[in-house]
């Protein structure tokens, strides 16, 4: 997808209407159309940028910022208790809009969501050491 | 929870042992001891900090850039298609541990995760105008 094709792009360049909530020179905030809690808001960085994995430092450093910034100013403008930041980074992840965009989700009694609540299981310890030697390697600094 | 009765304080003082896959003067990232997906590992900034909220923005930026190079090398040592990157923040998100944490979550065909599904409503325009409102004079540049 083209940046042209791109709907977080025409609402940076406000060609569509959003609820936004905050813009600066680097990223902007609107709600969520589907909200899974009562505001859920979305975070993007202006410039395109298909996946978190494509994203430049600046991009990321600028980004995770303005969530936090956004994150604590929902919590008290909706007297969440909490919240869960979420990206969904390809397709098999839930990823369905390819511009780069981190959810941030307010928690409430009951709400119902599972985002923390997923069923896991014990490490394997054979597997575990075989990984962290690969991953080692290749994040050797 | 002072930062001495904290277990990732313990593990990036090295008291206590995991599974470290990377670190860096801000950072380590080890795998998850219960992981929701192979390859399910967690990044902490080595300073002790307790929520999300609570970070630096010199903090964030850190934190987020070895996410982000520990999400890719994880994907491509686990062959996953994608990832979610998950924080919870505060106790009603599911945090349990009171030191700041980023799960990254890689995904696989059929894996029934449920971190992307959530249920979702269509917003409610009068209540999402009046929370913009609100947000858009509390984030105020």
């Amino acid at each position: 997808m083209s940046s042209n094709d791109c709907i977080f792009c025409k609402i940076v360049a406000k060609q569509i209407p959003a609820y936004v909530v905050y813009e600066n020179d680097h990223c902007i905030a609107f709600l969520d159309i589907n909200p899974v809690s009562y505001g859920h808001c979305l975070v993007v960085p202006k410039q395109h940028v298909e996946t978190f994995a494509d994203a430049t430092p600046e991009v990321i450093s600028e980004l995770f910022k303005c969530v936090q910034q956004v994150a604590i100013a929902i919590c008290k403008a909706t007297n969440a208790a909490g919240f869960n930041v979420v990206i969904n980074s390809g397709e098999i992840a839930g990823q369905v809009i390819r511009h780069l965009h981190v959810h941030i989700v307010p928690r409430y009694d009951n709400d119902g969501l599972t985002i923390d609540k997923q069923p896991s299981t014990k490490l394997d310890e054979a597997k575990a050491k075989q990984l962290v030697e690969k991953l080692q390697h290749m994040l050797k600094s």
